[in-house]
């Protein structure tokens, strides 16, 4: 049986993430798929507990901006640090706080988190179950 | 008793979002607050049954895209469109279709929908209940 290489598999992927358009060639087109279908990956420490998908990229067709999804285990937490993107955050489920340079606010279920470039933050999950909450952020240049 | 306009405080609303950091100016802050904390809008026809909360915007200091949170009733629904934007959306309760122009798909929580740029769709209630859903946009030239 012939093997086919992980990266045909992407490149495979990427081209059924496109039609062709007599109009504009190639695009890409609507997808729907449920969260847990995208692999989850550990976020590695400083971290401690964190796993994320991401669930919109560019390789989905995405052009401006990814959604990632973060679980954080009972006492786990992101890591506290800054860098120069913005995130926009939803918080699906569980409890905590989140930390930024004025101090810290509790999160839960429905709340609406958004942290500017370049300040100081940290989610940590304070409850006993796990905290789950949506992150966008812009596309990095590569 | 003196009357302050609606822009005078759109104008302090807006200075409170940010705070003056000696080294980089103002700058926007961290803020987190629950979505139903801001204010729900009407979608006009042709939507039906779809009302919309602007949960992070260029006023709450967003430099790249903003987050709504829609909620259509049920046999309601988005209008049958296109536009050159792409959605990211994130279905948080409900159940329904999302329409694409190559049919339809049942959506329900937990699903993401990626919808390019230019692509006609349409997001309906099939459900019982309320269909609530995040759909993220890159901001728009003014």
């Amino acid at each position: 049986m012939t093997k086919v290489s992980f990266e045909a598999i992407e490149w495979i992927e990427g081209m059924c993430a496109k039609v062709k358009n007599p109009e504009v060639g190639w695009r890409a087109i609507m997808k729907r798929f449920h969260n847990t279908s995208v692999k989850v990956e550990d976020v590695p420490a400083p971290a401690s507990g964190v796993k994320v998908r991401w669930l919109i990229t560019e390789e989905t067709g995405a052009p401006n901006f990814a959604m990632r999804q973060f679980t954080v285990a009972p006492g786990g937490h992101t890591p506290l640090h800054t860098h120069p993107w913005e995130h926009e955050a939803f918080i699906l489920s569980g409890a905590g706080v989140v930390v930024g340079e004025d101090g810290e606010e509790e999160i839960s279920p429905g709340d609406v988190v958004f942290v500017p470039q370049d300040e100081e933050h940290q989610f940590r999950n304070t409850g006993e179950e796990e905290l789950k909450f949506l992150c966008l952020i812009p596309h990095q240049e590569k």
